[in-house]
């Protein structure tokens, strides 16, 4: 046994076909320490989140983990939930009808849980948020001193000098609480953005999911099977022979920083209009005449470039591991 | 004697020192016929863009061709205008205190103009779009038929997957009236989009500003002079060691579209918020799940590409060549 600390990892999902295989790959990650699974709605309405959190963590036999119910509403209460079930199927978990988990979420809400844990541990506790910024928002109304507590923030969401998936304008992380998100990036804490334009590079392919099915391996097996339905969406609406794993890079960056490049500057997000969601990063590097709504707010990292091939590896390894 | 018919222009346009520059161009242009000068307010308020159009037609000795004064005001009548007068100076020609031009405005306002013209020439007038496009908005309101009768529309105007340069969002022409703009991409009108990510790539040295003033040529020493608050804007702001060319690359596109190439799609503007003027472009072969406000609208050309080096040997030869 080295003397090495682990990263303590907190997850905020909406599980999510690719939140079971970036949870999964978590749990499986030995430079990491997953202290906590936060839900949120996204992919499924937030029970349904919590619900599949506490069985994906029963499947992997680590109910030793808590699991904390998030917000049913986005932060300014009154938007519309936009629900991908035509993505994850409507369980969120390609339509497999699993059992319901034995386990419940722990009293603690999970901007709570968030706010507790980051005044556990100063700066050691980074959040991977993979749905809409909801809870995080709400942590830093709860706690003013949470964006500076917390380590670091890894957020799947937005698309930067890309188009939406949405609509052209909007990714559906940052589409599904754009108040929240606008929060999150102007909030001072250490985030990291891991938009559209990185994950769209990173595809698993057909055979990856064949070889998934064939590892004789449980998370390798099971993930196949729960596969089905988001590979049905790809082909049908992107015309890709494969699926974007867009919450296990997100994951692996930060296990790993070095899978990916970054840039540096301020993200706002658009909250009105035609184009509520759209993210839009300023480097800094150009003055305007006026001063604009990017000037003189905090800097965050925007990720740029992946190596995919490695992120694919590394997923397909630590799924067929045991 | 050739019978080759030549291209009929009309310049909607704010001048504005690229503006003087894309006019002398036009008008040093064998393959064109300016039919007329059309003013709006972007560099300049639209009286000083009207006494500009006629001091430089007079200045080039074509007193023949009418300027007609297009809208004081944007669309929706409430913007407050936003004046460029920090980029083109006081006077919008570099601050050269030119005396008042002797000739006067035609009695038809712009947007009537624009309309008559496009009855009397069906899908034969190009329109060259340097400003704002208010009075272009006002001429599809004032015939429904403007944007089918008008042959084709080459706007200088939005940021494709670039950044802006009034904010982080937004290109000016597109800011100083984003209503107007979302009408004429929308309009079904043959428009060619030319945003800072093509023009951005064209940039007059100070060598080249050097030889104008050497050239001894009557509108290479004009131009030679009033760029002078032009570049010391472009070494303050931009800090590059050249000035952006702006509406001459917009009017070459429409002298020799082959100097650029386009895709082709779909573009709204933002109108509320912190991102109004953003142009968004997406080109129709990612469908969503929901329709989207780019669903079933009109397809418009964007400029993708320009050969910088023929466009700037182009402006060179033609500020030259008498």
């Amino acid at each position: 046994m080295g003397m090495v600390e682990k990263k303590k990892i907190i997850i905020d999902t909406d599980p999510g076909v690719d939140d079971a295989m970036a949870i999964f790959v978590a749990l499986r990650s030995p430079e990491v320490e997953v202290i906590g699974l936060t839900t949120i709605f996204g992919n499924v309405y937030t029970t349904l989140a919590t619900r599949n959190a506490l069985h994906l963590l029963e499947f992997a036999e680590r109910t030793d983990i808590p699991v904390a119910e998030g917000s049913h509403v986005t932060i300014n209460k009154t938007t519309k939930l936009r629900i991908a079930d035509f993505v994850h199927g409507a369980d969120g978990l390609g339509n497999q009808n699993f059992p319901s988990p034995k386990g419940r979420q722990i009293d603690q809400s999970a901007p709570a849980f968030l706010v507790e844990q980051a005044n556990l541990n100063p700066g050691k506790v980074t959040l991977v948020a993979l749905g809409p910024l909801t809870n995080i928002a709400l942590a830093i109304q709860l706690d003013p001193e949470f964006s500076k507590k917390i380590g670091q923030i890894v957020v799947l969401g937005g698309a930067f000098l890309v188009n939406g998936n949405v609509n052209p304008a909007a990714e559906a992380n940052i589409f599904g609480d754009p108040e929240a998100a606008d929060m999150v990036f102007t909030s001072g804490a250490d985030v990291l953005a891991v938009g559209l334009n990185v994950t769209h590079q990173v595809l698993l392919t057909d055979a990856d999911r064949d070889t998934l099915a064939q590892s004789g391996r449980k998370f390798g097996q099971y993930m196949s099977k729960i596969l089905g339905f988001y590979y049905s969406y790809h082909h049908d609406s992107y015309g890709v022979q494969g699926v974007y794993l867009h919450d296990p890079t997100t994951l692996l960056a930060a296990v790993n920083p070095s899978l990916l490049t970054y840039t540096e500057g301020v993200v706002r997000v658009q909250t009105t209009g035609i184009m509520r969601g759209l993210t839009m990063f300023h480097n800094s590097n150009r003055r305007f005449e006026e001063l604009t709504e990017w000037s003189n707010k905090p800097i965050v990292k925007v990720a740029v470039t992946v190596d995919a091939a490695a992120v694919v590896k590394l997923v397909m390894e630590r799924l067929m591991n045991s």
